[in-house]
């Protein structure tokens, strides 16, 4: 609207006319960039998780021929050296020796329950999915649990009460559609499954379940569809492993950025379903910052949200319900997702604490102070000299280095061995941003008599997170109980909380007369402005104990006690599924268990999706 | 459990021991600080907002001695100078004269719709609140709508079809639990109120309303309860108006760092039910980040989430549904907040473009790099040569400078003057991250031809806000219709939507064949990853037209057509009330509008909250 005064124009100025024409050229150039369609991809044989434990089926701790530990295969920096701490530690800590004599052997065949059948809908199923339903045993035992210890125990040395009659891997949308309303047609219901990584129970079957249970298995639907470098934004299928999705937005130069410890098996709609945080959450958020949009279909039909935009104030957004839905509410089935290019740098740095409240002062101080790098992590000294049982027998000529580092600890720094605790951190970014990172660290942490540990410890910390999901299920065979739980809480009631809940499940083990020691620790594994994510490890030997997944709950529930009596939250991110559900009820008020069951009915009047987590259907 | 060699402690090793004591007694000092509680505060009778107007009651354009528009009063920058640019920038875009001798006077007092009575519900009403119950007609008139330019010149120049029958003005959350339960004894319906500036109609009553309608005032329910220190959180009443939670947050430290243009009269509970957004969000959070958790009262009863922790997993989370809910699924009472610390710095920036493609191509760069300002703003040359004609007259002896800097502009830099872009910066945080984000913002700029403009500008441009909204009531007044609409479009298709909606209003202006010229411009509010908040604002001349609100909504409607066309969102964050509801409708896929109307039959089955926003009301 204001005119310019006509001038000759100058060289000057014709130079910068011609630089602005290029802006805006280089601007519509940028902005309108293509699409990008990756080929299918489809996971190996090789890479096929076991059936009845956690991890790749080709990697399991087995006896060294040393008669030390030892975790088989070359997926990880752990694999193929022995572990002769690790028995040392069974011993010290537990009071309980591991030995490759003194195995608890599992079925040789999981032991299936009994199938329902129902030959008219098993026709209409095949008409929708062919030749990708599956009714067998093992399929149908693997599609009836999650990974808390109590299933593994069960799968292993007893039976499923109930599994799904039916597993059905739809390809499409459509045919998601389809089979949902085929099992309401024909009165079934459907749970829907992912990576099957479930730690609450979320997808156990009720024995009471007396119509035909199909299993929808999004295995087949696992596709990243388009990835648009220009928004940042891709289109993933709810059934792609995390694994698989990093790979495939590496290749192109973005990730997610959301890495939870189950990554190399959980889906994408899984982390919808159970509301997942990831362990770089500081940069990337949680899954419902990741998520821009996720689309199912419900009992109700499909519903897809408004597409394409950063946000939305489009009034009451159905979708939202995905997150935590657990599969009571229907099948998620792609997601819009926001993409990140990939970090310039990934660095690691550890630091150790004179004590435990020292490292929570240190992340209090670093959360307020806002800078926070990508992960950062707390463990306690239980869970140190956990860390520290997992390294191989030291070579002889490192000895004296160990033993010179250890004085200079404690006779330099101070430092009493059995109170250090340590932190890890994970910094990714710009080069500028990871060094502006590490140097905040650094200053924080003096302040709070923290020493540097260096990048290597750090690392290791990280790397250790993958291998040591193994070790449950080689405890297990071995009479030793472990599991783990998380939770949420202010700083203002954290190390109250974490002091409690250790102390509830010592008291609980001497109650209870369990042999041994209990084993318990806690990790700080996420920090937030108003608190942390606290997980706790529990183990205990369970030989010749009679009921041992009696005992563990015995014990939780010594735990959730404490955590309630503190203000902790139920979970933080692995869900409630069924066995929080009685938690879940005491720790809220009722207004808001009556409106969770409105909102439910409302959208599966019918409970077709009848799996009952949160106590969400009449059978559960 | 590494258990320390016995060693004897040197002096070294003792001081760090009582460092580290010191540590955790600090830390436990720190973390143990107790909640502060804020005394009640009233809004003092002289910051009373207008009626029929937007704004504080003391402050109007009016026309000065000079003949030129000035902003009466001394609550903004702008006041007390005389415009003339104003009414030439009128002349010339608009092709109409501005004169105090040919306003549209409005009606003295408004016409208030006829009441409907219930004694009986009254009486129980009474009990509940007392004398907080208000029947008169000008309290009803206000309480029955918001502020589009429809809406305000309905009231001051027409008559509303219908409006609340009865206002009460609770004090707690039991009250409001009351007032539901009666108004559902009585078959009466109940609409939420809290600053009454919606601008989507959300507060319209139906004509075809046969119900008593009770306005559900929460001016009453305002105070900051409590906030908490250690974990930066407090807990604030849904009522408390936006400027009075940041000055009781302000005098402790903190912030919210949620500054809507509305901050002077909406509300924390506006704000929920509408999915609001603040200038500063890249620092602060959507107000979806910013409440952790809102409590209300549905059909169903009270409604409290978990409370006390960074995150949960806890399902299916009903509060969700809070945000974006306009009034019709209950009434929000209070939430929880995160707080930050005022920042330690605040600095203003401004930046020219050679042209709008620049200036977008500028905030592309920046959010890609990620490390963006609290706020960052672009206007294109219109709006620009707005702001300019808000200024007043040169004086004499800063005329040459102002000549200089033009022919500098245009003869050193190239610049068209009526092409230019301007972006307006506002950095807050440590004295540090400001200036590295300054650094930033410049190296940036200038590879898209930018040129800084100096942090005045940028002041100047955003104190302009609070005050420019006074112009549309001036404006309306002598017979210039002024409305502004918000949208968010993916980055890709931000440039041609935003080309295709100007051209799309001048279209329709034309075969309209209304008077004079239409001024339409455009702002980018807020920028993401994945794309842009963009700002509409259109003025037409209405004189001798008959129906200048259908008028309008045949502009709005070309408008909305183009952005449907290109992606574009109905909605930001200003919501879909009851203006927009037809537009969702055609937006979004069939399956979410009938989940969206399940969630509301299965929260309030009986429409007690029908205010029917979002089509959510059969009476609607």
């Amino acid at each position: 609207m204001v005119r310019p005064t006509p001038t000759k124009p100058s060289f000057r100025s014709r130079f910068r006319q011609w630089l602005g024409r290029t802006f805006t050229s280089t601007v519509a150039e940028t902005l309108g960039a293509h699409r990008i369609y990756p080929p299918p991809t489809a996971i190996p044989r090789a890479d096929a998780p076991a059936a009845r434990r956690w991890g790749f089926d080709d990697t399991r701790f087995v006896w060294d021929r040393s008669g030390a530990p030892r975790l088989q295969g070359n997926r990880y920096p752990l694999c193929g050296v022995a572990l002769p701490a690790l028995t040392k530690f069974a011993r010290d800590v537990l009071g309980f020796e591991l030995s490759a004599e003194d195995r608890h052997v599992p079925l040789a065949e999981p032991h299936a329950p009994e199938r329902r059948s129902d030959p008219a809908l098993e026709r209409a199923l095949e008409q929708i999915v062919g030749d990708r339903m599956f009714t067998d045993g093992p399929t149908r035992v693997r599609h009836g649990h999650g990974h808390t210890a109590s299933e593994i125990y069960t799968v292993n040395y007893g039976r499923l009460a109930r599994a799904p009659d039916i597993v059905v891997m739809p390809e499409s949308t459509e045919e998601v559609a389809a089979i949902v309303r085929t099992a309401a047609h024909h009165e079934a219901t459907c749970i829907p499954f992912g990576g099957g990584t479930s730690v609450t129970g979320a997808l156990q079957c009720h024995d009471v379940e007396s119509r035909i249970i199909i299993s929808i298995d999004l295995a087949r639907m696992s596709r990243v569809r388009w990835i648009d470098p220009v928004d940042a934004v891709a289109c993933i299928q709810a059934g792609a492993v995390g694994r698989v999705i990093a790979e495939q937005l590496a290749e192109h130069g973005f990730t997610l950025g959301h890495e939870p410890d189950s990554i190399e098996f959980s889906t994408l709609g899984g982390w919808v379903a159970t509301r997942a945080s990831g362990m770089k959450r500081n940069r990337y958020g949680n899954i419902e910052q990741v998520v821009l949009q996720a689309d199912g279909v419900t009992a109700a039909g499909e519903v897809g949200a408004f597409t394409g935009v950063p946000r939305t104030s489009h009034g009451i957004d159905p979708e939202t319900l995905w997150f935590g839905s657990e599969g009571t509410l229907g099948v998620i089935t792609e997601a819009k997702v926001r993409l990140h290019r990939l970090p310039e740098v990934q660095r690691y740095g550890s630091i150790a604490f004179p004590d435990f409240a020292a490292g929570v002062g240190f992340l209090y101080a670093l959360t307020q102070h806002g800078d926070v790098p990508a992960s950062v992590r707390l463990v306690d000294n239980d869970q140190l000299a956990f860390a520290q049982a997992l390294k191989p027998a030291p070579r002889r000529r490192d000895l004296p280095l160990k033993w010179l580092q250890q004085q200079v600890l404690q006779r330099w720094h101070g430092f009493d061995l059995s109170e250090v605790s340590a932190a890890t951190v994970v910094y990714e970014g710009s080069q500028e941003l990871v060094e502006r990172q590490q140097k905040t660290v650094r200053a924080i942490a003096e302040q709070f008599g923290g020493i540097d540990g260096g990048s290597s410890r750090g690392a290791d910390g990280y790397r250790l997170t993958f291998a040591i999901a193994y070790i449950r299920d080689y405890m297990l065979e071995h009479w030793v109980w472990g599991e783990s739980f998380e939770t949420s809480v202010s700083w203002r009631n954290a190390m109250p909380m974490i002091a409690a809940v250790k102390q509830a499940i010592r008291d609980r083990h001497a109650e209870l007369g369990l042999p041994g020691r209990p084993f318990v620790t806690s990790r700080i594994s996420q920090i937030y402005p108003e608190g942390v994510c606290t997980y706790f490890y529990v183990g205990f030997v369970y030989k010749q104990v009679e009921d041992p997944s009696a005992a563990w709950h015995a014990l939780e529930g010594a735990a959730r006690e404490a955590m309630l009596t503190h203000g902790a939250a139920v979970s933080h991110h692995h869900g409630i599924g069924q066995t929080r559900t009685p938690w879940l009820h005491r720790a809220e008020d009722d207004g808001r268990t009556t409106l969770r069951r409105k909102l439910k009915q409302a959208v599966d009047p019918h409970d077709i999706f009848g799996v009952g987590n949160q106590g969400l259907s009449e059978r559960s």
